[in-house]
């Protein structure tokens, strides 16, 4: 599988958004509001960090992980052509998913989540453009 | 920039590369001993996972981030040809440096650190190779 982004739980999407395209010159590729957040993707060239700053009494796991950790790296992404089979792989490998099936995702993508608890800390994403 | 990798704190550095390898397709591409971890980078073929396992008895950062938050994702690098230039950059577009210059990274590599209260919280290397 190849990375597709870093996911990065924010309370200011568009203020990150123009410090890392200066900073790090990653130029915004995609933006929109999707299941209770704003979600800003900025391109790396062979990947994305996308930000996810919920929406003014949004509910839901970045709202969840910003009260209680605060601002910051929240998962990792990694492509797949076969989401079907690709959370088939990580199952039979002894990864624990939190989505069983793929479900619409940002930007129009496929996404399934595997557990961190069985992917040493890790939040893992898989998706299907 | 581009992504590198995404660097995960781990007490268990071959135990995971086994399981990421069989869950993600992500076979090894570089192991050593360096700065009082265990650094193993697995192939996403558009970059890597760099997976962090101090040594026994080891003090620093990852040994530090594991007491105080648990394995789990830790940083994101991002890659360069001009690292020196990348620094001068990001200082100017107002992030603190934790490095001001390069220094020797993991698999011959130069790098250096962004402060994560300048950058949303995210800690972000950048490696030149």
């Amino acid at each position: 599988m190849q990375f597709d982004h870093a996911g990065v739980a924010t309370d200011d999407a568009d203020g990150l958004a123009t410090l890392y395209e200066t900073a790090f010159d990653a130029p915004v590729a995609h933006e929109e509001t999707f299941d209770g957040l704003r979600v800003v993707f900025l391109d790396l060239g062979n990947g994305y960090f996308e930000l996810l700053e919920p929406l003014p009494d949004a509910e839901g796991a970045i709202p969840s992980y910003l009260d209680r950790h605060g601002p910051g790296l929240h998962h990792v992404a990694l492509a797949t052509e076969d989401i079907e089979g690709a959370l088939a792989d990580a199952r039979a490998a002894g990864v624990d998913l939190i989505d069983e099936s793929p479900r619409p995702g940002a930007w129009g993508h496929e996404v399934a989540f595997c557990h961190p608890n069985s992917t040493g800390g890790v939040l893992v994403e898989f998706v299907e453009h």
